[in-house]
């Protein structure tokens, strides 16, 4: 690990910054004449610690400007030789490696009827995932903010009519132990990426984890968030590009296209695009779709509505279950020319247990 | 109200509008020929109901495209002639109106020592809130999390001390009764503002609130947060600008001052705000802290550590007593040149009770 | 038109808005009740105007807030039934409707040798157009700025022994026709969008133009950029999107993939992507280049270098002609999906003239 | 010099960075044991070459992954101990060290009683140069792109009326010589900053330029702009700060304090502010002025015009003489407070040369 140090350096500086190097089993080397670019190598005849935080650790001193290069210091996030693509599987579902799925179904979760209506209508076209909120982050308090406890009730329904696993929010450490109890994926929102007491809880639930990247988020914070997942031992995390905050409003926000690329370089966490949010506007769903598979990644989490003006939220960039039966079909095609396969729901139609993690190679 | 609608326009869509109208007390009026601009009048005879969610109502309906002119519809964060500026009061401190008072204190509360050597130095140099974390939010798993429980014994204890109001963080709703029991101010960061479970519970505590602006929230989503806790009966709220995310790293976030001046005439809340976070670097602290007074802020809130490379967060940004002293001087001279006045520390050092909410006019 | 105008409104401002009304072509009705939303119908009895700059016109007045909808006044650049898609052809390349080609070269023009060995691998390839700076737009002074006209001449040697069409930037007014003698696309870099004067010297050229897209232009900016060509009565524009300024370095820029879709709905003109400036390094390029296709683009140019290490200038992006090569077969797997189809280079190598404009349908 | 060099370095990279090692006068350390960190030390018993570029040079390699520190390479613009600050005068203002100006006037020269009643207005408000458009950069190619030579004239004749200096934009550099025939102060605007053409001639015209920040460009590259004038001899360059490029829309831009007090760090050059462009609507001009000034800026940009609604651009942000006047009028107290000087107009009303260039100490 190559790191800078901040001029002037005091002598407490020094032996603070020398006291968590003998810590953590590193030799520092300093390379220049002013001392401030320093070099820690694992300590000779010492097992290497292998501790994620070590980075972290360095960063947080004050004396410490940058670290340059971190190659020594892997955290769990990171994509090595030995750990190159994490599949996780939820259902017939599985995302990661040469595993494409797509996620489809409303905004929010409305009526029972309804929901199992679209629900039936995602799978025929080859959702293997449904998606549903039962509780909503509204940016008004005055808005709908979901069914609550009712919403999960149909999503059980849903599940036990359709076979398809079933992805929900959830923005309450409160309410995890309920969520978990229904959802076979359990989202975390854009909104609530930062929010390190769900982070915990939803780690704890040992459900595979959807968490989306907050609006303005950087990749290191993106990642650094799956990283509160990871820590706590729950590995099974798929990372959502669900676009990024512009200054242009004719997108809802820029699907970031360049990152999901380069998050597949840098972590074998597996990396879907939700193509609604990012677009704002239904006739953007499906060019955003390719755009975001083309790109490399793993899955779509798409919103799909049969009456979309009916929709109690987010109503503009609703498909039809028609149109997603188009994307899927492109989503088919496209992911062949790479060799990758699209997961199918399963013949029955029954409930899949879901599966133990699974990590590749 | 003024609505522009989406077409094409449903029968079930217009049904749906119409009755939502009814239901709130409205007459509709259709403005052009294609029947997409509609204006909706408090119905003739009626009390008007000043239920503020009615432009939100609207907003969420499918059919309608964009609220153009919510002047008949004022939610609870907005400034009228009636309600021009809310003063919050905390301990010696008043923000809002001809008021202005300075929050200083460390990143995070570290040893006891330290926190009473720190509370001091910025009330001698015009502090009448300290502040300092107990609960940090952090980017990573492997950073210092704060003390916890043992923080919020160690603020108390500075309070007993100085009599200085103390504000600290809470990120779980969980949380809040306990940091509630010590704070004079609860504090709801940057990443905690899109976070509604806790806008609730912090809400529910009677506690007055500093909201900080998400570091890409727009001034209606952060207005919007604030609602959450006004709704909700608490009307003691402070809002923090403390930059916004923008595309150069020379400054860590971008103050931005033109929405402290926004902000100042859209709603009655105070704004303070908050230099050491935008500024990213000490250097800048005093320049940005004065640039956010002559902008119209009501306060200050500004990192202080007497030994900042000891700090085991935020280093870089935390200025000296000395230099606090310095901002200090230059705010008194500042906010006077606009008929404003900078709370002093009460004079004998004892603990103010905090007061009872007072609301102008 | 629908228009909102602003209050308060002075009896001159409604003569000055009149006027111009009356001028144009158009009646006023006024449909609310404080004057304020008016429609611009077009007199009954009257030829239409179809003068493009209506909308703009209106924009301008002091008096007018906003143009709600501008359907009754297109611009030039507007998408309508009876033009769909511009198909701009620059010698063996076409670039719109279902036709798609690729650009591809080194950043800069350096030595003629190398020139030449880049334009037949690449065309080898499959480009069927030549890239190459001789005058470079640069950020510090003191960097390298293209051959000049040294430069150009290497380009048309390149021309003659590859039968390749060029595309080369233009910097200055004065230059537009000294490198429009060699050029068979003049390109309009992202710093020299807004470059009115610039865009005037190459509209009257006549010869064909690749207008990058500036970091943060908005669309209605970039369309503008445009109609500064348009207007002037050269209709053959291809956009670029190059990527836009955000606020994480891991990728140099985000490519939008999401105006591209949207800019193929609300233009005739002819979209490309550039994969090489939005990633900033080789290893993202081919990801981009995907996503850019998937989401509509009608093109792609590349910066291709068979050392990158030696480059003069942007080193990290430039691929290999062997990369390019896999490039070129993504194209065209991917575009073939889509019922589209992909130039091929001339087959005998010789210089194909440069034919006149043609337009769809 | 520190450089990092990018892995793996090849033989002829080695080579070329030694080559120009050499050519500079700098002596090569490596300092690391993969041979990618290296310092450059001016070769002893040679005199410093002192040129500017050094730091572009190498960075320009394309082996060269960053320069991390550049303190022996410095620019022109930068601060030193020895340039601590560059104090430009133009008529009768001043901008830098202890020295503050306001610049006033309306967006566009219109007509010439306008103009000269709006030039009398300004003048008795305090400000010392008068601002308008005779060449207007207009993003639609509809829109009123200004008198052109009229304007020029009408500029000159308020210039001899009032005895204020100049300052007027100047966009394509074919019309240089035309407007310094004219301007005491040739403005460079935000969406010319990136004109190399432009940035080249008004260096040579040797009058002071008056440079705006492009809307999303960073420090470095704003820096590295008025490098193109001052490397070309021409040092009396003003830095303008007018607003970035935000995400929300209730400002029309985000007035980067921030940037101006770094700015006052970094550079020897004076700093404003435009408040007026970065407000976007009259009300918010006022307290952006008093933000920039208590930022550190040396002189303010405002715009002006006694009947805004009459105005053909930019209308929403003119503010009203009496307006402007109270905007001077908080300035000359605001500067005060920091023992700097706010510069009068000269007393008798007639045109002050334009003085010869002045660089302090």
């Amino acid at each position: 690990m190559l790191l800078r140090l901040r001029s002037p350096l005091s002598g407490p500086d020094l032996d603070r910054f020398q006291g968590l190097a003998r810590e953590r089993g590193y030799d520092v080397h300093v390379l220049d004449r002013r001392g401030l670019l320093v070099e820690l190598v694992r300590a000779s005849g010492r097992t290497p610690l292998g501790e994620p935080g070590d980075r972290v650790a360095f960063e947080d001193l004050a004396c410490v400007a940058a670290v340059l290069d971190s190659a020594d210091a892997p955290e769990r996030h990171e994509r090595t030789p030995e750990r190159a693509d994490t599949v996780v599987r939820v259902g017939a579902a599985a995302f990661g490696g040469a595993q494409v799925a797509l996620i489809a179904g409303p905004c929010a979760v409305e009526e029972e009827g309804l929901l199992i209506e679209i629900a039936r209508a995602v799978r025929a076209a080859g959702a293997t995932v449904l998606r549903g909120g039962a509780y909503k982050p509204r940016t008004s308090p005055y808005s709908f903010q979901g069914l609550g406890a009712r919403g999960l009730e149909f999503l059980a329904r849903a599940r036990a009519e359709t076979g398809l696993a079933i992805v929900t929010e959830v923005l309450d450490p409160r309410d995890v132990e309920r969520v978990a109890a229904v959802a076979d994926l359990l989202q975390v929102g854009a909104r609530s990426m930062t929010n390190g007491a769900l982070l915990s809880e939803v780690a704890a639930s040992r459900k595979p984890v959807l968490l989306k990247r907050g609006v303005a988020a950087t990749v290191r914070e993106f990642l650094l968030a799956a990283e509160h997942v990871l820590a706590r031992g729950n590995e099974r995390v798929i990372l959502c590009e669900r676009g990024v905050r512009g200054f242009d409003k004719v997108t809802r926000n820029i699907l970031d296209v360049g990152t999901v690329a380069h998050l597949k370089r840098v972590t074998h966490l597996p990396v879907i695009v939700d193509p609604s949010h990012a677009a704002g506007r239904r006739e953007l769903v499906l060019p955003l779709a390719k755009a975001g598979l083309a790109a490399g990644a793993d899955g779509l989490m798409v919103e799909v509505h049969p009456r979309p003006a009916e929709a109690r939220s987010d109503a503009a960039q609703a498909v039809s279950p028609a149109d997603f039966a188009e994307i899927a079909r492109h989503a088919r095609e496209l992911v062949r020319l790479d060799g990758r396969r699209l997961a199918l729901p399963a013949a029955d139609g029954h409930v899949a247990p879901t599966p133990v993690p699974e990590h590749r190679p």
